[in-house]
């Protein structure tokens, strides 16, 4: 796609969503925090229905939350829908790329399609276009991660996951009525769906590559272990009486953080969240709780983690006095995205002209919870040295059109009943 | 002391006392919370001053929120004046004992001197008796402990003190405010001072010993620690290019629980509370601080262990990438109590019947802040298997009624005009 004024108005339409949404919840350092349900993320929900209504779209809120804006393509294409979408909730002192990018894609790529329905350019095989924004992704606030796509997907019941609470011990069933976000609009069903998102790695900023694809997904295990010890005196208490939980969960810790050197160079494992009780300087901690999370390619390597972990748990007991338990487990096999999309998106990608890469994606993202129930494709633009979850996440506005048209060609190819890929200039017009 | 009604009651308010404060914070599973100038803190202080009007003392409450009871002993002793006391803060889900039993015992030994001076059983060599209830000797909430003791002491200025801020960063100063207790009453020097404490030990429960002498008090050393490293995702992000806090926290604590058995068998070490952030299960966590204490008897090994952990901040540095700093340090010098105040209790416990153990004191009580201004006297009581700072700290009655009537002893020695010990049937009478 060049620089005409068709494509520009497109690309600054998603320029303009993601300046907007950035402004929700943003920090001083550039980054922003938007946890699932808070005021920040009502905001920023609120400015996506209001761009819905000011362009046409039809909104529905389901009762977990997600927002979909629809827009009607074809009237003899029942119960074909294409959805397309990210998330607009982010972590704590998080970026503001990850998954409000997505978003503003999807937004400005209906109206892309539209315009090329309605002009005769694109001839759509499906009845529906919908822009899906999907509730507390994160997993920051609210655990599991990727919790409203999960649920509208059927792996986790609606029930379920309302009454999930976060650190404080509100539900977000509370938090969603509180935002006003808890819905009962029936939506249809994806017979497609397609993601953008910041790569969160390296591997196009090293190839000097504008999108890549993303072939599969790592299966993650994220446990929660609860550890007990003993309140005692940090002074007079004699020391090898002591049960110190912070002390068994920093045994612990390391122990996980070394994992992938003992098991795969493709296993990753980290601790990101503690809990401390009574959390006083002066007495030694007796309830901790940790937030484990290991994630591979490779199946036998997570099964190994697991085991490993359950071993250290028994030997950091012995050592400490303390008792361990795992009191929750999420696991997340490792999955495959749909290859006929990704044949067909590499052919569109090709025919224009354009770079791209096969990836892998260690991170989950909604589209993994949607290609449980229909063929997904995830697509990937590079993200500055691969930091993410951080103020320092970082995707130029000469990268965002690059993979942006990069979606365009890819949308026009998926949408269109054509079996051959779109010529390029329909989508340059 | 035996059974008579006069010694009963003395007991009985002590008993009373205790109970009353103990429903101030009051946890389901026997503890206390009540943190140093929280609404529960507010309503034990508001009970100890009501205590005080009922009983005539009159009430002084200075800058830093301690509060004092007075009662006039005698006109000629111009400037001598003996004061008696401990604290009603606590650790965060804490003991009921801790601190408060102190001040029960002081204030019922001001109604027992009062009565005694006024019966002349007693020639006071004291213009007045002192019944002192300090701010913040916890360090649960508010850091350094033994605050408002140290800063009548003048180890603290009070500008200083009144600017400290919790973990939420609400300052001393706001908080006293908000409850009422920022006094600018004048208060009488103290020539001694005087504490009865729970052991948080087991010396005297092994010993079958009701009250316990203290000679000296450990040195402390506290330090808190600050890690910085850097947000990241905990997914895709390369294990080798992590720069993870929360790793190296847990190494520095791990390290530093090892300290006594690599420099002395009388080191303690403990670090006790952490603040995470993000504290996102899904980020690698960038900021980190840790509270580390270190105490001995041993000034050497003090030094060596605050060598140790300078060396391992570098260490931990090197191999996590983070940076680690101490950005702020406490030192508490070893103590000894005034000897000739211990002869004198000493012989005043044995002319009465009574045994008792010469003893240290790991813990800091605010008789080490009143140490280095006047003579001070430390006296403990037994507490059952050394549990402290927990809900299962437990002295029973009976210890109580024995430590009591040993305090009762100790008081009339010291503050008689007499040389010599009082013959035991004064306070028996």
């Amino acid at each position: 796609m060049d620089d005409r004024p068709a494509e520009q108005f497109y690309c600054q339409q998603v320029l303009s969503l993601l300046a907007d949404f950035s402004q929700f919840g943003r920090l001083e350092n550039g980054g922003i925090t938007r946890l699932a349900g808070s005021a920040e993320d009502k905001l920023a929900r609120d400015y996506l229905c209001s761009w819905f209504e000011r362009n046409g779209f039809d909104i529905r809120i389901d009762q977990i939350g997600n927002i979909f804006g629809l827009i009607a393509l074809s009237q003899d294409k029942t119960d074909q829908n294409f959805f397309c979408g990210s998330h607009l909730d982010s972590q704590p002192n998080g970026g503001r790329f990850d998954g409000a990018l997505g978003v503003a894609c999807a937004c400005a790529t209906g109206l892309f399609v539209r315009d090329a329905v309605r002009s005769g350019q694109i001839e759509p095989a499906y009845q529906t276009y919908v822009v899906a924004c999907w509730t507390g992704e994160e997993g920051a606030r609210f655990q599991p991660s990727l919790l409203g796509s999960s649920t509208f997907s059927g792996a986790i019941l609606p029930d379920e996951a309302l009454s999930i609470r976060d650190g404080e011990g509100t539900t977000l069933g509370q938090v969603l009525g509180k935002i006003g976000y808890c819905g009962s609009a029936s939506v249809p069903q994806p017979t497609h769906y397609f993601e953008l998102h910041v790569e969160q790695g390296t591997k196009l900023q090293d190839a000097f590559c504008p999108v890549g694809l993303v072939e599969n997904c790592w299966g993650a295990s994220k446990f929660t272990v609860e550890i007990t010890g003993r309140p005692d005196h940090t002074g007079p208490t004699p020391m090898n009486i002591r049960r110190d939980a912070m002390l068994a969960a920093s045994h612990l810790i390391v122990r996980i953080n070394d994992l992938p050197k003992e098991l795969s160079s493709t296993l990753h494992s980290s601790v990101g969240r503690i809990e401390v009780a009574p959390n006083s300087p002066n007495t030694v901690a007796d309830r901790v709780r940790l937030w484990v999370e290991v994630r591979s390619d490779d199946e036998a390597a997570l099964s190994d983690a697991q085991d490993d972990i359950g071993s250290a748990l028994t030997e950091i007991a012995a050592m400490t006095g303390c008792s361990l338990r795992i009191i929750r487990t999420d696991k997340r096999d490792a999955i495959e995205f749909d290859k006929d999309s990704l044949i067909k998106v590499g052919s569109a990608l090709q025919n224009a002209g354009m770079h791209y890469r096969k990836l892998s994606t260690i991170a989950g993202h909604d589209a993994v919870a949607m290609q449980s129930i229909c063929p997904s494709t995830l697509m990937f633009v590079p993200s500055k040295d691969g930091i993410s979850h951080s103020p320092e996440e970082f995707t130029s506005g000469e990268d965002i059109a690059a993979g942006f048209k990069g979606m365009l060609h890819a949308v026009s190819s998926l949408i269109s009943v054509q079996d051959d890929v779109l010529p390029a200039e329909v989508v340059n017009a």
